[in-house]
């Protein structure tokens, strides 16, 4: 039996999970259970390769994931993988993809998005995807300060990772406040984030419209590369992956057979 | 210190609940959680009346409580009352109510609403206030038989409680279904409805969408007043208590500062 490489488009409620990378010990990470999934399904262990790892409490809407594995019809695969994964997954959907795809190594771009919710009224229906955050809020300062991260730029001191030893340098195509009623809501895309960037952007953008921070810090900080420097992170709930983008080259238009969702 | 009577609107995540009513030998009640919280509030029990019960799994976006307890501010009463709930129950407005206004007892009017997955497709963040039901509906025949409920009606064929007593003629103004993408959603208003009657109308419905019953068997049922020949109960996590109406008499708009929410 041949051997093939699979897309798949995952969305997750990350609240149970202790974040996306498997973990020796549980059986409570999102890698962990897809993996356990697709290897019931094909009878053989399969590893999959997610565009990147969220962590504990972040969720998405459109996470993708790589793997090879024997090949098989996709709609013997689908229809399985949902009926075996738990309801805080889902499998969005399922395509062939080129022998040397790669949801990591190939992704060129990531959108996340961030919710806040910025009221004293209670939030039921949406606590475990926005973060509480009543405060007022100074929303023209926090969009001049969000307009000097547009571009490229070394985004050091907004990377939690101490030990990071690659180029830190990232070009932040996008960067919008949307405010919809009580929700106030932060979307970035990008060519890739570091580790917790989104959420130490949006602390620090907290920060400056609280008015502990004034608009123009944005650039010294950036220059310093001291995460230090930064404001909090902001807490994990809010966050959501919302859509990850591949050439064509890497991932061309599937054919109608070629994809399933 | 003055008695007053309050008139409380709550919005409640039903899924981690027995239902609105009081158990004995469970803190896991809408009411018993509320309940918990006023009687700190006021330092003596305080009692409240809904407008009705809702069940083990079903939600609230504005159930409205009464009750009466000792004349404090509002402002006193609902930040302390928002701290102490739990997250999956929200306190959205408090105000004083004419001494004689009883939340059940004076409701005219009723609207919830059902909410169907109607897809193969993963539900992820809906999965707790959805009902999933992939089977495709012929959602003409459903309009039909919904038509037939217009009006003013016996509806014990729609009612689970056997030992129903008291006059089950309700008037049905509106019934509604609404298509949205994956989403099939029943928007229902009466003046009242009998123990698990939405569900039951909305499974009957369903039934109809399967081509198992045709849209004329509606009026039968009604005149049967035999629950046995209406459709099975559709699963509560779908169902939300959307709005309670009371008249002018029982409950005359507010001032500004008597209400807060």
């Amino acid at each position: 039996m041949g051997r093939r490489t699979y897309c798949l488009i995952l969305q997750y409620d990350g609240s149970r999970y202790k974040g996306w990378q498997r973990l020796p010990g549980t059986a409570q990470t999102v890698q962990g259970r897809v993996e356990a999934a697709l290897s019931e399904i094909f009878a053989e262990p399969v590893e999959i390769h997610g565009s990147g790892r969220t962590d504990a409490g972040v969720h998405a809407l459109g996470q993708t994931v790589s793997f090879t594995a024997p090949e098989l019809p996709l709609n013997k695969i689908l229809p399985r993988l949902r009926h075996l994964l738990p309801r805080d997954i889902g499998a969005v959907s399922l395509r062939y993809a080129p022998e040397r795809f790669h949801a990591r190594l190939c992704a060129v771009e990531k959108t996340y998005v961030y919710r806040l919710w910025n009221s004293e009224k209670p939030d039921v229906f949406g606590r475990h995807y926005r973060t509480r955050f009543p405060r007022p809020l100074d929303e023209e300062k926090m969009r001049q300060a969000a307009s000097h991260f547009f571009g490229t730029h070394d985004f050091l001191a907004f990377c939690s990772n101490k030990q990071f030893k690659k180029s830190s340098v990232r070009t932040l195509r996008r960067l919008e406040l949307i405010r919809e009623g009580e929700e106030l809501r932060f979307e970035l895309t990008a060519d890739g984030f570091l580790y917790n960037m989104v959420r130490i952007i949006v602390g620090t953008l907290l920060e400056v419209g609280l008015g502990q921070r004034e608009p123009e810090c944005i650039p010294e900080l950036l220059c310093s590369r001291q995460r230090s420097l930064a404001g909090e992170t902001a807490a994990p709930e809010g966050l959501c992956l919302l859509e990850v983008r591949y050439d064509e080259k890497s991932l061309p238009p599937a054919k109608v057979c070629d994809m399933i969702g």
